[in-house]
Protein backbone atom coordinates (compact mmCIF):
# COMPACT_ATOMS: atom_id res chain seq x y z
CA UNK A 1 0.00 0.00 0.00
CA UNK A 2 3.02 2.75 0.92
CA UNK A 3 4.47 1.65 -2.71
CA UNK A 4 1.23 2.36 -4.23
CA UNK A 5 1.01 5.48 -2.02
CA UNK A 6 4.40 6.33 -3.46
CA UNK A 7 3.34 6.13 -6.99
CA UNK A 8 0.40 8.17 -6.33
CA UNK A 9 2.34 11.25 -4.68
CA UNK A 10 5.10 10.92 -7.36
CA UNK A 11 2.64 10.64 -10.54
CA UNK A 12 0.89 14.00 -8.96
CA UNK A 13 3.94 15.48 -8.55
CA UNK A 14 4.81 14.67 -12.11
CA UNK A 15 1.51 15.79 -13.35
CA UNK A 16 2.25 18.70 -11.35
CA UNK A 17 5.91 19.63 -12.48
CA UNK A 18 5.24 19.31 -16.29
CA UNK A 19 1.80 21.69 -15.98
CA UNK A 20 3.75 24.21 -14.29
CA UNK A 21 6.54 24.04 -16.54
CA UNK A 22 4.17 24.56 -19.87
CA UNK A 23 2.01 27.15 -18.36
CA UNK A 24 5.48 28.94 -16.97
CA UNK A 25 6.58 28.87 -20.68
CA UNK A 26 3.37 30.02 -21.86
CA UNK A 27 3.53 32.86 -19.44
CA UNK A 28 6.90 33.91 -20.40
CA UNK A 29 6.41 33.86 -24.17
CA UNK A 30 3.64 35.84 -23.71
CA UNK A 31 5.11 38.18 -21.22
CA UNK A 32 7.91 38.81 -21.86
CA UNK A 33 9.07 42.47 -21.62
CA UNK A 34 11.65 42.27 -23.94
CA UNK A 35 9.34 41.06 -26.54
CA UNK A 36 10.97 42.30 -30.03
CA UNK A 37 9.71 46.00 -31.45
CA UNK A 38 9.54 45.64 -34.89
CA UNK A 39 7.46 48.60 -36.48
CA UNK A 40 7.42 50.34 -40.10
CA UNK A 41 6.57 53.55 -40.38
CA UNK A 42 5.34 55.53 -43.99
CA UNK A 43 5.69 58.68 -45.15
CA UNK A 44 5.12 61.65 -46.40
CA UNK A 45 4.15 62.31 -42.96
CA UNK A 46 1.07 64.76 -41.92
CA UNK A 47 1.97 67.94 -40.53
CA UNK A 48 1.39 68.73 -37.29
CA UNK A 49 3.28 70.90 -34.58
CA UNK A 50 6.30 68.70 -32.74
CA UNK A 51 6.93 71.38 -29.77
CA UNK A 52 5.18 69.23 -27.03
CA UNK A 53 7.56 66.21 -27.98
CA UNK A 54 10.63 68.33 -27.11
CA UNK A 55 8.85 69.77 -24.11
CA UNK A 56 5.80 67.17 -22.86
CA UNK A 57 5.88 69.16 -19.19
CA UNK A 58 4.54 72.43 -21.70
CA UNK A 59 2.56 70.26 -24.22
CA UNK A 60 -0.42 73.47 -24.82
CA UNK A 61 2.51 76.11 -24.63
CA UNK A 62 2.84 76.45 -28.44
CA UNK A 63 0.21 78.76 -30.65
CA UNK A 64 1.83 77.77 -34.40
CA UNK A 65 -1.19 77.32 -36.77
CA UNK A 66 -0.30 73.86 -37.30
CA UNK A 67 -2.09 70.98 -35.53
CA UNK A 68 -1.24 70.40 -32.44
CA UNK A 69 -1.19 66.90 -30.22
CA UNK A 70 -1.53 64.60 -33.30
CA UNK A 71 0.58 61.85 -33.66
CA UNK A 72 2.25 61.50 -36.93
CA UNK A 73 4.44 59.46 -38.74
CA UNK A 74 7.49 62.12 -38.30
CA UNK A 75 6.68 62.14 -34.18
CA UNK A 76 6.75 58.96 -33.95
CA UNK A 77 10.47 58.78 -35.84
CA UNK A 78 11.47 61.80 -33.80
CA UNK A 79 9.68 60.05 -30.20
CA UNK A 80 12.75 57.18 -31.39
CA UNK A 81 15.65 59.30 -31.73
CA UNK A 82 14.72 60.96 -28.25
CA UNK A 83 14.14 58.00 -26.65
CA UNK A 84 18.13 57.40 -26.96
CA UNK A 85 19.89 57.59 -23.23
CA UNK A 86 23.43 56.84 -23.94
CA UNK A 87 24.06 56.96 -27.49
CA UNK A 88 23.40 57.68 -31.21
CA UNK A 89 25.05 56.60 -33.65
CA UNK A 90 23.75 58.35 -36.62
CA UNK A 91 24.74 57.28 -40.24
CA UNK A 92 22.86 59.64 -42.98
CA UNK A 93 23.43 60.95 -46.35
CA UNK A 94 21.31 63.89 -46.05
CA UNK A 95 21.01 65.80 -42.86
CA UNK A 96 18.99 69.32 -43.49
CA UNK A 97 15.80 68.51 -41.44
CA UNK A 98 16.39 71.05 -38.18
CA UNK A 99 13.67 69.13 -36.33
CA UNK A 100 15.89 66.28 -36.43
CA UNK A 101 18.76 68.59 -35.96
CA UNK A 102 17.16 69.81 -33.05
CA UNK A 103 16.20 66.24 -31.47
CA UNK A 104 20.43 65.54 -31.88
CA UNK A 105 21.47 68.44 -30.16
CA UNK A 106 18.73 68.03 -27.24
CA UNK A 107 20.45 64.37 -26.82
CA UNK A 108 23.98 66.27 -27.05
CA UNK A 109 22.87 68.63 -23.89
CA UNK A 110 20.99 65.85 -22.16
CA UNK A 111 24.75 63.80 -22.09
CA UNK A 112 24.20 61.36 -24.90
CA UNK A 113 27.11 60.10 -26.85
CA UNK A 114 26.67 61.34 -30.96
CA UNK A 115 28.64 60.13 -33.52
CA UNK A 116 27.51 61.16 -36.65
CA UNK A 117 29.01 59.85 -40.03
CA UNK A 118 27.41 61.71 -43.42
CA UNK A 119 28.26 61.83 -47.09
CA UNK A 120 31.38 64.43 -47.61
CA UNK A 121 29.56 66.12 -50.83
CA UNK A 122 26.24 66.59 -49.36
CA UNK A 123 27.59 68.04 -46.29
CA UNK A 124 29.01 71.10 -48.11
CA UNK A 125 25.61 71.87 -50.01
CA UNK A 126 23.56 74.57 -48.22
CA UNK A 127 20.94 73.81 -45.58
CA UNK A 128 23.30 70.87 -44.03
CA UNK A 129 22.90 70.54 -40.21
CA UNK A 130 26.15 68.97 -39.99
CA UNK A 131 28.08 72.60 -39.25
CA UNK A 132 25.32 72.96 -36.69
CA UNK A 133 26.10 69.78 -34.83
CA UNK A 134 30.08 70.18 -35.24
CA UNK A 135 29.53 73.81 -33.73
CA UNK A 136 27.76 72.07 -30.52
CA UNK A 137 30.84 70.02 -30.08
CA UNK A 138 28.99 66.69 -32.09
CA UNK A 139 31.60 64.52 -33.23
CA UNK A 140 30.96 64.59 -36.67
CA UNK A 141 33.04 62.61 -39.73
CA UNK A 142 32.69 62.43 -43.81
CA UNK A 143 32.73 58.91 -45.36
CA UNK A 144 35.83 59.63 -48.12
CA UNK A 145 35.82 56.40 -49.52
CA UNK A 146 33.18 55.85 -51.81
CA UNK A 147 31.05 57.87 -54.37
CA UNK A 148 27.80 58.62 -52.40
CA UNK A 149 27.41 57.27 -48.45
CA UNK A 150 23.86 56.79 -49.28
CA UNK A 151 22.84 54.82 -46.01
CA UNK A 152 20.33 56.16 -44.14
CA UNK A 153 20.15 54.64 -40.46
CA UNK A 154 20.25 55.39 -37.00
CA UNK A 155 21.28 53.19 -33.81
CA UNK A 156 19.67 54.26 -30.35
CA UNK A 157 21.33 52.72 -27.93
CA UNK A 158 22.95 50.04 -29.38
CA UNK A 159 19.26 48.58 -29.68
CA UNK A 160 17.45 50.07 -31.86
CA UNK A 161 17.74 50.14 -35.71
CA UNK A 162 16.08 53.37 -37.24
CA UNK A 163 16.56 52.61 -41.58
CA UNK A 164 15.00 52.74 -44.27
CA UNK A 165 14.23 55.27 -47.66
CA UNK A 166 14.21 58.15 -45.77
CA UNK A 167 16.82 61.02 -45.79
CA UNK A 168 16.80 63.33 -42.57
CA UNK A 169 15.71 66.29 -45.21
CA UNK A 170 12.16 68.54 -44.66
CA UNK A 171 11.08 67.26 -48.58
CA UNK A 172 11.71 63.51 -47.26
CA UNK A 173 9.33 63.77 -44.21
CA UNK A 174 6.63 66.04 -46.30
CA UNK A 175 6.75 65.20 -49.46
CA UNK A 176 8.41 62.36 -49.88
CA UNK A 177 6.70 58.34 -50.47
CA UNK A 178 8.91 57.17 -47.96
CA UNK A 179 9.46 54.39 -45.46
CA UNK A 180 11.79 53.46 -42.40
CA UNK A 181 11.83 50.54 -39.81
CA UNK A 182 12.16 49.99 -36.49
CA UNK A 183 13.34 47.16 -35.42
CA UNK A 184 15.03 45.69 -32.25
CA UNK A 185 15.46 42.36 -33.99
CA UNK A 186 19.19 40.82 -33.31
CA UNK A 187 19.24 39.60 -36.84
CA UNK A 188 18.99 42.88 -38.25
CA UNK A 189 20.09 45.54 -35.89
CA UNK A 190 23.76 43.82 -35.50
CA UNK A 191 25.06 43.79 -38.55
CA UNK A 192 24.53 47.96 -38.75
CA UNK A 193 26.72 48.13 -35.38
CA UNK A 194 29.71 46.27 -36.88
CA UNK A 195 29.02 48.15 -40.50
CA UNK A 196 28.56 51.59 -38.29
CA UNK A 197 32.27 50.68 -36.41
CA UNK A 198 34.56 49.57 -39.43
CA UNK A 199 33.22 52.95 -41.63
CA UNK A 200 33.81 55.08 -38.16
CA UNK A 201 36.88 53.49 -37.87
CA UNK A 202 37.83 53.71 -41.57
CA UNK A 203 36.74 57.82 -41.77
CA UNK A 204 38.80 58.70 -38.90
CA UNK A 205 40.65 61.95 -40.30
CA UNK A 206 44.08 60.79 -37.93
CA UNK A 207 44.18 58.55 -40.17
CA UNK A 208 44.16 60.43 -43.49
CA UNK A 209 46.11 63.31 -42.18
CA UNK A 210 48.83 60.24 -40.87
CA UNK A 211 48.70 58.66 -43.89
CA UNK A 212 48.89 62.00 -46.22
CA UNK A 213 52.34 62.65 -44.44
CA UNK A 214 53.55 59.57 -45.31
CA UNK A 215 53.08 59.83 -48.68
CA UNK A 216 56.16 59.03 -50.70
CA UNK A 217 55.68 62.42 -52.91
CA UNK A 218 55.69 64.63 -49.91
CA UNK A 219 59.22 62.40 -47.93
CA UNK B 1 -8.53 -0.52 -4.73
CA UNK B 2 -10.04 0.44 -8.49
CA UNK B 3 -10.69 4.01 -7.42
CA UNK B 4 -6.83 4.29 -6.41
CA UNK B 5 -6.08 2.84 -9.98
CA UNK B 6 -8.65 5.12 -11.77
CA UNK B 7 -6.11 7.51 -9.69
CA UNK B 8 -2.84 5.76 -10.96
CA UNK B 9 -3.95 5.29 -14.48
CA UNK B 10 -5.18 9.46 -14.60
CA UNK B 11 -2.32 10.32 -13.00
CA UNK B 12 -0.15 8.54 -15.50
CA UNK B 13 -2.08 9.65 -18.54
CA UNK B 14 -1.77 13.39 -17.68
CA UNK B 15 2.12 13.15 -17.30
CA UNK B 16 2.36 11.69 -20.56
CA UNK B 17 0.16 14.28 -22.30
CA UNK B 18 1.83 17.08 -20.46
CA UNK B 19 6.01 15.67 -21.42
CA UNK B 20 4.55 15.23 -24.85
CA UNK B 21 2.94 18.68 -25.14
CA UNK B 22 5.97 20.51 -23.91
CA UNK B 23 8.42 17.49 -25.84
CA UNK B 24 6.42 18.65 -29.29
CA UNK B 25 6.50 22.60 -28.73
CA UNK B 26 10.60 22.20 -28.34
CA UNK B 27 10.41 20.48 -31.00
CA UNK B 28 8.63 22.87 -33.05
CA UNK B 29 10.43 25.54 -31.80
CA UNK B 30 14.16 23.69 -32.64
CA UNK B 31 13.07 22.05 -36.16
CA UNK B 32 10.58 24.12 -37.74
CA UNK B 33 11.35 24.75 -41.12
CA UNK B 34 9.55 28.20 -41.54
CA UNK B 35 12.70 29.73 -39.54
CA UNK B 36 12.20 33.03 -39.70
CA UNK B 37 14.84 34.64 -42.73
CA UNK B 38 16.64 37.64 -41.35
CA UNK B 39 19.66 39.21 -43.42
CA UNK B 40 21.28 42.29 -43.98
CA UNK B 41 23.91 43.02 -47.04
CA UNK B 42 26.02 45.98 -47.43
CA UNK B 43 27.36 47.62 -50.95
CA UNK B 44 29.23 48.46 -52.66
CA UNK B 45 29.43 44.81 -54.12
CA UNK B 46 32.83 43.40 -54.99
CA UNK B 47 32.39 43.01 -59.13
CA UNK B 48 32.15 39.90 -60.07
CA UNK B 49 30.80 37.93 -63.26
CA UNK B 50 26.56 37.27 -62.22
CA UNK B 51 26.50 34.87 -65.54
CA UNK B 52 26.05 31.91 -63.54
CA UNK B 53 23.21 32.57 -61.21
CA UNK B 54 21.13 33.29 -64.75
CA UNK B 55 22.23 29.68 -65.74
CA UNK B 56 22.93 27.94 -63.42
CA UNK B 57 23.30 24.84 -65.69
CA UNK B 58 25.73 25.50 -67.54
CA UNK B 59 28.11 27.44 -64.65
CA UNK B 60 31.30 27.51 -66.54
CA UNK B 61 30.10 28.98 -70.00
CA UNK B 62 31.06 33.00 -69.74
CA UNK B 63 34.38 33.80 -70.65
CA UNK B 64 34.68 37.56 -69.61
CA UNK B 65 37.41 38.84 -67.20
CA UNK B 66 35.78 39.24 -64.22
CA UNK B 67 36.09 36.50 -61.36
CA UNK B 68 33.79 33.52 -61.94
CA UNK B 69 31.88 31.68 -59.05
CA UNK B 70 32.28 34.40 -56.44
CA UNK B 71 29.65 35.21 -53.71
CA UNK B 72 28.87 38.83 -53.96
CA UNK B 73 26.50 41.25 -51.83
CA UNK B 74 24.91 41.62 -55.57
CA UNK B 75 24.56 38.09 -56.51
CA UNK B 76 22.83 37.10 -53.09
CA UNK B 77 20.59 40.12 -54.07
CA UNK B 78 19.84 38.47 -57.66
CA UNK B 79 19.56 35.31 -56.04
CA UNK B 80 16.74 36.58 -53.67
CA UNK B 81 14.92 38.51 -56.67
CA UNK B 82 15.15 35.31 -58.76
CA UNK B 83 13.50 33.08 -56.30
CA UNK B 84 10.27 34.32 -56.90
CA UNK B 85 7.85 31.59 -58.06
CA UNK B 86 5.05 33.18 -58.37
CA UNK B 87 5.21 37.02 -58.23
CA UNK B 88 7.17 40.23 -58.02
CA UNK B 89 6.25 43.56 -56.69
CA UNK B 90 8.80 46.31 -57.56
CA UNK B 91 8.58 49.85 -55.43
CA UNK B 92 11.50 51.50 -57.08
CA UNK B 93 12.53 55.36 -57.13
CA UNK B 94 15.13 54.81 -60.13
CA UNK B 95 15.50 50.98 -62.14
CA UNK B 96 18.46 51.53 -64.50
CA UNK B 97 20.64 48.24 -63.66
CA UNK B 98 20.74 46.27 -66.49
CA UNK B 99 21.33 42.88 -64.66
CA UNK B 100 18.41 43.55 -62.18
CA UNK B 101 15.93 44.24 -65.20
CA UNK B 102 17.28 41.32 -66.71
CA UNK B 103 15.87 39.29 -63.65
CA UNK B 104 12.55 40.84 -63.90
CA UNK B 105 12.65 40.13 -66.97
CA UNK B 106 13.87 36.16 -66.46
CA UNK B 107 10.87 36.19 -64.12
CA UNK B 108 8.59 37.83 -66.25
CA UNK B 109 9.16 35.03 -69.04
CA UNK B 110 8.68 31.87 -66.54
CA UNK B 111 5.25 32.82 -65.89
CA UNK B 112 5.89 35.00 -62.63
CA UNK B 113 3.46 37.93 -62.04
CA UNK B 114 5.55 41.06 -62.09
CA UNK B 115 4.06 44.78 -61.36
CA UNK B 116 6.27 47.38 -61.32
CA UNK B 117 5.83 51.31 -59.31
CA UNK B 118 8.01 53.45 -60.46
CA UNK B 119 8.84 57.05 -59.82
CA UNK B 120 7.67 59.26 -62.71
CA UNK B 121 10.48 62.17 -63.40
CA UNK B 122 12.93 59.07 -62.63
CA UNK B 123 10.99 56.88 -65.16
CA UNK B 124 12.03 59.86 -68.02
CA UNK B 125 15.72 59.57 -67.66
CA UNK B 126 18.19 57.97 -70.37
CA UNK B 127 18.85 54.68 -68.83
CA UNK B 128 15.84 53.13 -67.18
CA UNK B 129 15.02 50.22 -67.10
CA UNK B 130 11.42 51.13 -67.37
CA UNK B 131 10.79 51.20 -70.94
CA UNK B 132 12.45 47.76 -71.03
CA UNK B 133 10.28 46.26 -69.05
CA UNK B 134 6.90 47.49 -70.38
CA UNK B 135 8.04 46.09 -74.55
CA UNK B 136 8.52 43.16 -72.86
CA UNK B 137 4.92 43.28 -71.56
CA UNK B 138 5.28 43.81 -67.70
CA UNK B 139 2.93 46.50 -66.26
CA UNK B 140 4.15 49.39 -65.04
CA UNK B 141 2.91 52.51 -62.83
CA UNK B 142 4.02 55.63 -62.33
CA UNK B 143 3.61 57.33 -59.12
CA UNK B 144 2.07 60.83 -59.35
CA UNK B 145 0.52 61.72 -56.31
CA UNK B 146 4.00 63.04 -54.63
CA UNK B 147 7.16 64.94 -54.92
CA UNK B 148 9.09 61.39 -55.39
CA UNK B 149 8.37 58.01 -55.01
CA UNK B 150 11.39 57.18 -53.20
CA UNK B 151 10.81 53.81 -51.86
CA UNK B 152 13.36 50.68 -52.54
CA UNK B 153 11.74 47.48 -51.88
CA UNK B 154 10.52 44.73 -53.44
CA UNK B 155 8.11 41.67 -52.20
CA UNK B 156 8.80 38.03 -53.35
CA UNK B 157 5.85 36.14 -53.36
CA UNK B 158 3.91 38.10 -50.75
CA UNK B 159 6.32 36.19 -48.44
CA UNK B 160 9.91 37.64 -48.63
CA UNK B 161 10.59 41.98 -48.07
CA UNK B 162 13.80 42.62 -49.33
CA UNK B 163 14.58 46.83 -48.51
CA UNK B 164 17.07 49.45 -47.72
CA UNK B 165 18.45 52.24 -49.51
CA UNK B 166 20.09 50.77 -52.37
CA UNK B 167 18.14 52.22 -55.90
CA UNK B 168 18.19 49.55 -58.48
CA UNK B 169 21.46 51.43 -60.33
CA UNK B 170 24.53 50.40 -61.33
CA UNK B 171 26.23 53.15 -59.23
CA UNK B 172 24.22 52.16 -56.07
CA UNK B 173 25.63 48.77 -56.45
CA UNK B 174 29.40 48.94 -57.66
CA UNK B 175 29.84 52.46 -56.50
CA UNK B 176 27.97 53.62 -53.03
CA UNK B 177 28.13 53.06 -49.32
CA UNK B 178 24.22 50.96 -49.41
CA UNK B 179 22.54 48.73 -47.48
CA UNK B 180 19.44 46.29 -48.25
CA UNK B 181 17.70 44.03 -45.63
CA UNK B 182 15.94 40.78 -46.07
CA UNK B 183 13.17 39.82 -44.25
CA UNK B 184 10.44 37.47 -43.75
CA UNK B 185 9.22 39.00 -40.43
CA UNK B 186 5.76 39.24 -40.53
CA UNK B 187 5.30 42.94 -38.63
CA UNK B 188 7.85 44.06 -41.20
CA UNK B 189 6.62 42.73 -44.02
CA UNK B 190 3.15 42.96 -44.06
CA UNK B 191 2.96 46.56 -43.86
CA UNK B 192 4.99 46.64 -47.31
CA UNK B 193 2.49 44.59 -48.92
CA UNK B 194 -0.50 46.82 -47.51
CA UNK B 195 1.43 50.04 -48.70
CA UNK B 196 2.01 48.25 -52.47
CA UNK B 197 -1.88 47.67 -52.80
CA UNK B 198 -2.64 51.29 -51.85
CA UNK B 199 0.17 52.68 -53.92
CA UNK B 200 -0.65 50.46 -56.74
CA UNK B 201 -4.69 51.51 -56.17
CA UNK B 202 -3.78 54.99 -56.17
CA UNK B 203 -1.59 54.90 -59.27
CA UNK B 204 -4.30 52.63 -61.40
CA UNK B 205 -4.40 54.98 -65.02
CA UNK B 206 -7.63 54.20 -65.75
CA UNK B 207 -8.41 56.20 -62.91
CA UNK B 208 -6.76 59.38 -64.03
CA UNK B 209 -8.16 59.32 -67.33
CA UNK B 210 -11.39 59.14 -65.28
CA UNK B 211 -10.72 61.88 -63.28
CA UNK B 212 -9.59 63.68 -65.96
CA UNK B 213 -12.60 63.06 -68.12
CA UNK B 214 -14.60 64.30 -65.33
CA UNK B 215 -13.03 68.01 -65.00
CA UNK B 216 -15.41 70.42 -64.82
CA UNK B 217 -13.27 72.63 -67.55
CA UNK B 218 -13.13 70.03 -69.84
CA UNK B 219 -17.06 69.10 -70.19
Amino acid sequence: MSVMWTVRVVGVGLVALSLSVELLGWLRRRLRPGRILNEVIFFPSEMACVEHIFAPSSPYSCVCPLSHGVETSFSRLLRHILSASSSLDLCVFAFSNMNLSRAVLALHSRGVTIRALVDKDYAAINGSQTGVLRKAGICVRYDVGSVYMHHKFAIVDGRLLVTGSLNWTLNAVQSNLENIMVTEEPELLQPFIKEFHRLWLRNNPALHLRSKDQKPGKN
